[in-house]
Parts: C-alpha cells; sequence; structure tokens
C-alpha cells in the first residue's frame, strides 16, 4: 500500500507543474542517482531501489533517513520509470537553489529561445559543462531542465551549470552592457569573430530559430558557414561548434 | 481489406530484416515525402495520404502508378505511423543504389564504429551535409542509416551523402594510403591540426568510444580540448566540431 503511494507521487513528478509545486525533481539509474547523492547542494527526498542495490551503496545513504528509502522490485521499479529499461533505482531530489545574481560578465553565456527538445537541452547543458560555460539563460517556453529526459542525459553537468528562466526581452534590455550574438543562418562567421571574452550567444528553436524580437535587440548576428547542402544544423550541435570557436579562439 | 494488408507490409519495415529483403525504407510526413518525391535516385513503391494531401500534391504524383497511391484516414495512418503524430502522408520508397568505389581522395570522410543511437546518426548525416562530406563508412553494427527515425531527422541529406556499411578493420587495411584521426578523450587537440585536405575521422560508440583494435590502427588520435568538467561530448556534436574545425580550417 505505502509502494502505491510513493508511486503514485514519483510517476506525479513527470508533470512540471507538481515539480514546481514540490520543489523536487526524479533521477533514474545508478550511475546518475550515486552522483547526485554526492552533490551537496540538493538533496534527497526519496530512493526507491531494488534490494541489491542498497545493499552495495549503504554508504551514499548514510545521511538519508530510512523513512525514506524504500526497496522495491523490478515491478515496482518499472511501474515509476520513464526509462525504456528500468534501472535498479530512482530518486527525488530537491532542485538546486536558484542563483540570484548570476555574474554574467568577463565570461561566456548561453542564451536559448524556446529550445523545444529535452534531448537537445540536455546535450547543451553538457556543451555548456564541456567548454566551462556556467550560466544559460532560457525563455519561459523551453523545456524544463528537470525533465526526466534531460536529468538523465545531463548527469552530473546539470549539477554545474546554472539555468535561469526568464523573460528574454527583459533580460537583454538589463544587461544592454553585454554583447548578444545571435546564433542564425546569415552574419559573420563564427571563424571570423575576434577574440571574445564578454557575451551571451543566442540559440533559437528547433524548427523557428531565434524570435524577430530577439534578434532585434542581438549586438551582431553570428552564422556557421556551409560547405554543403544541408538545410540547417542542430541546435546543439550549433552551440558545441560556436562555443568551441569561441572558447579556444586562438 | 487491402488497406490491411498494405498496413502490415509497412509496420513490418520498421524491422531492419524487412528492409534490407525488399530493399526498401519508410518515410513519413509532408517535408520529407516531397523531398523524396523529388529525388531522381530513389523510387516510390507505395504512398498512403489522406485525402487532401493527395488532392493538394497532385503533381508530385505524375509518375507514380495509381494502383500504389492508397487514400488512408487518419486512423489508418496512425496505424502504420511511427510518430508520435501521424502526418498526413506515409510513403515506401527503395534504397539508394550502393556507391561502388566511393571517392575517398582529396577530401575530408568520416567513420562511425557501432554508432547506436539514431538520433545521433541522423544528426552526424546533416552535419555531413552541411560540411560537404560524401562519404560516411560505418561499421556493420551500427544503427542502420534506412532505420525510420534516421529517414525522418535526416530528410534531404540521407539522399546526399554515401552510407557504407563495411567491416572497419578490413576498410582500414585497404586504405592505408589515407590518414585516419581517431576522435579520443586525449591527443592532438583539433585546434592545432595542420590544415587536412584528405583523411578520414573516426567516431566511436556512445558509451564506449572506439574500439581498441580501430584505435591501434589509426594514423593519430585527436581530441577537443575540455575548459570544464563534462565526463565527455555527445558523439554528433563532437562530429560537428572536429568537421567545422577541419573543413574550415584556416
Amino acid at each position: 500500500m505505502l509502494s502505491k503511494k510513493i508511486v503514485k507521487y514519483i510517476q506525479s513528478l513527470s508533470h512540471k507543474k507538481f515539480r514546481d509545486e514540490e520543489g523536487v525533481f526524479i533521477a533514474e539509474g545508478p550511475k546518475v542517482v550515486s552522483e547526485f547523492l554526492s552533490a551537496e547542494i540538493i538533496e534527497c527526498k526519496i530512493i526507491c531501489a531494488e534490494k541489491e542495490w542498497l545493499f552495495e551503496n549503504e554508504i551514499l545513504l548514510k545521511n538519508i533517513n530510512l523513512e525514506n528509502v524504500f526497496e522495491m522490485d523490478e515491478h515496482w521499479l518499472k511501474s515509476i520509470s520513464l526509462l525504456k529499461t528500468p534501472n535498479k533505482v530512482a530518486a527525488v531530489f530537491t532542485k538546486k537553489p536558484p542563483v540570484e545574481n548570476q555574474n554574467l560578465h568577463d565570461r561566456i553565456s548561453l542564451m536559448l529561445d524556446d529550445l523545444q527538445d529535452p534531448g537537445n537541452m540536455g546535450t547543451i547543458i553538457r556543451i555548456a559543462d564541456w567548454f566551462g560555460v556556467e550560466n544559460i539563460i532560457c525563455s519561459e517556453h523551453s523545456v524544463d531542465c528537470y525533465n526526466p529526459k534531460v536529468v538523465q542525459s545531463t548527469m552530473g553537468s546539470l549539477l554545474r551549470v546554472n539555468l535561469i528562466y526568464t523573460n528574454l526581452k527583459l533580460f537583454m534590455k538589463k544587461n544592454k552592457h553585454i554583447p548578444f550574438y545571435a546564433a542564425s543562418l546569415s552574419g559573420v562567421s563564427v571563424f571570423k569573430l575576434p577574440k571574445i571574452t564578454q557575451g551571451i550567444f543566442l540559440i533559437g528553436n528547433e524548427s523557428k530559430g531565434l524570435s524577430e524580437e530577439i534578434l532585434k535587440s542581438a549586438s551582431q548576428k553570428i552564422t556557421i558557414p556551409k560547405a554543403g547542402h544541408a538545410e540547417s544544423l542542430n541546435a546543439a550541435v550549433a552551440t558545441g561548434i560556436i562555443l568551441s570557436q569561441v572558447v579556444f579562439h586562438s
């Protein structure tokens, strides 16, 4: 009976509305859960795991109230899992505390305008973490970074990168002193940019690109030159190419 | 009744075995199907579409035997669709004729060692098409480029890029005169490579990377330097960054 209640609660967390109300998110699988359990900035609220996993990971559970640890068999884990093959453990964590007054000076940041695909969001968070980009500013309608698919694909990077959901137009107005570079199908080649040590790089929605309003407020349009015929590059790939150029500009 | 038979046949094409036996693949949605119908190197065998789509696209159907055109309502289309929201039209096309003796001289090519994720494969085909890379050599266990998810995400790029499935070790032996650059977590920085006008860039499996055997046969290991903490970059993103550097090396 207890299991049923927990299962229902965890299932509800696949919806952003409930994640926001509760201030928590779900992570699955030994690798992700272990990494999050070792992190100090989030707190584990619930663990559901197979007996074997609990036995082998006792040391990770030392700070967790045993009331919140549930042994579950594969069948039950399957019913809460959002993965194709449920994977030994699922856990509920508190979200990271929001970063107030993130520092955007003397560094490179990213801005996402209505990015929709969880896979792309996860990949972009990993790219940011790879290139040492600390802040990603997202429009309010961008996919939630605590979406289970995003969590699953970013792993530890989610804890190291700050995601700030806000009204982009107002944000750009308030931060006029920082240059905004809009990734677009035309503009200055990323290979011809001067060395940039401070700036925010704007990436648009997967099918619509950047909105007119945002494009107009940008300081400069930049582009990845094309040598072939494809119509466009995937948003995450474009982000990777742009950051690699900017961060390792020689 | 006829519809049922067609539906069963098309459903079978979600399996590589049947696609190989029949030498065909399935494409869905107005954009992809229109692009493929205009291509000369593949032949349309079956079209299933809503009445409205057939009416609006009569001109695209001028070379197709009407016996192979089936009007279907949303319900039937849904039963053959592999997309979340079936999209007006689905069609069966013959695969591209294989390219014999692809030219690997004086150009940049890609080689994929057991790439598994259809999304990554689709993205890499688009990247190749963007950067004018004509040939992708894939290990025999790499995901099929006619997998419906790959087809859906590559669109026209699938027709412009040659995919060759073969034994990579033998292929490398036969092409010893061409330099092979292995993308890896260590090696020469891609930003420090000399100008390369001929070479094959090796990308590994999503979780295991390149196999030991392949790594050993490569001419040089190359890497994308890291400025942050992520464990790895997504395979498609790494491909994009490497090709952007090599193709637009200044």
